[in-house]
């Protein structure tokens, strides 16, 4: 018994590669991005009232995800040494590949028909299923516990090489500085080799150690056009 | 650009119908259910860990919705009167249909490998797509606001007719009391003449006057077999 479902549109986000994105919502708030209709959906007032919501819950496919699902898997967050049961967690590798996130509606751009999302932890071209207001009396579960993912995640403190600070945008920076600091290396290899993530059209690589990451280079992505040699 | 899901399991509610189920989740301890895996789904430890959790997301499909998909829907909540986007609503007459509710995990049954739950707002017989635990430093959002739709709705008192008490079981009193104190009565209807809905077997006949919801009558739903005259 299949259903057949169709994005009702796609995200734009600073994020290029999966690696380094911040693994829950809500801890960027620098991470800005757009939600663009597809023209099928892209119908007047689909938004009417929504800027009255403070946050919006996006139902997404992990697109990038590849292989077949499995009954246990290793989430990051448990140390990456403990298996848990795929619905006991938030895994991309899933039976329908369907992901979960509330990000911050910063506004609706009623010219463009798209929404202005912010606190994103989502790689652009990421397909949507479904946009829902986040309804506080109903998704506020103030009384609500979850064993070990109860706790935020342990922050580091992201510190840039001098001559970067004029070699690389402002906004890139503060978008980079509020990812990093939540440590994106993989729980069972926290040591303090060099790692690249990516942000807008900047590629970094950083370092980690104890309780300091380290900005030690950037490059920009040169994207080559249709012209190129 | 299609997808194709597959239900990972089925709900099994109290509820026959869709009329008087409330409207959004938390709101009835006594509606208990359970998800029942498909064979393809039903594999050992997919729920390991997942007991640590006190509530989950169900990602479902509003399987009895038909017809097609509008820009602008009447939520019951705003009046009835109002028009709104689907995507500020809940609303089931929307885009690929998926439907999230939280809901609180009663337990885990591990000979069965299916999951206990309460509080539960779904038809019976719900395709599931995804269960993810509730994450609360993620999702608990403290500081969100959503207009209108920010406050619990009115409660109502509910009355039983004295012959009820002995001929209605307790779990069924309980459950229907639960769920019409929230008022199922459409907005755009809210007066005095008799409504029907049905709690697991039971058919309920009630009305409303003022701030208290009376139920009149009951009659046990009688189910035919395969050797029934």
């Amino acid at each position: 018994m299949n259903f057949s479902v169709e994005p009702i549109g796609f995200l734009k986000t600073p994020f290029p590669e999966k690696f380094g994105i911040p693994r829950q919502p809500g801890l960027a708030p620098n991470a800005r991005g757009e939600l663009v209709l597809e023209p099928e959906f892209n119908r007047e007032g689909v938004f009417d009232g929504l800027s009255e919501a403070s946050h919006v819950w996006l139902i997404f496919l992990f697109h990038l995800q590849q292989g077949q699902w499995k009954p246990k898997v290793r989430p990051p967050r448990a140390g990456g040494n403990i298996k848990r049961g795929v619905f006991a967690t938030r895994s991309p590798n899933r039976p329908n590949r369907i992901g979960l996130s509330v990000v911050e509606l910063h506004s609706v751009d009623t010219d463009k028909n798209r929404l202005r999302l912010a606190n994103i932890d989502l790689v652009d071209g990421t397909p949507i299923l479904d946009v829902k207001p986040y309804v506080p009396y109903a998704d506020c579960l103030t009384h609500a516990s979850y064993g070990f993912a109860h706790l935020a995640p342990k922050e580091l403190s992201v510190e840039w090489e001098p001559e970067l600070l004029e070699l690389v945008p402002g906004e890139v920076r503060n978008l980079a500085t509020d990812v990093l600091r939540w440590d994106p290396r993989p729980a069972y290899q926290k040591d303090d080799r060099e790692y690249g993530s990516s942000f807008e059209n900047w590629n970094l690589r950083w370092s980690v150690e104890e309780d300091i990451l380290r900005v030690r280079s950037a490059e920009p992505i040169v994207k080559l056009g249709p012209n190129s040699p």
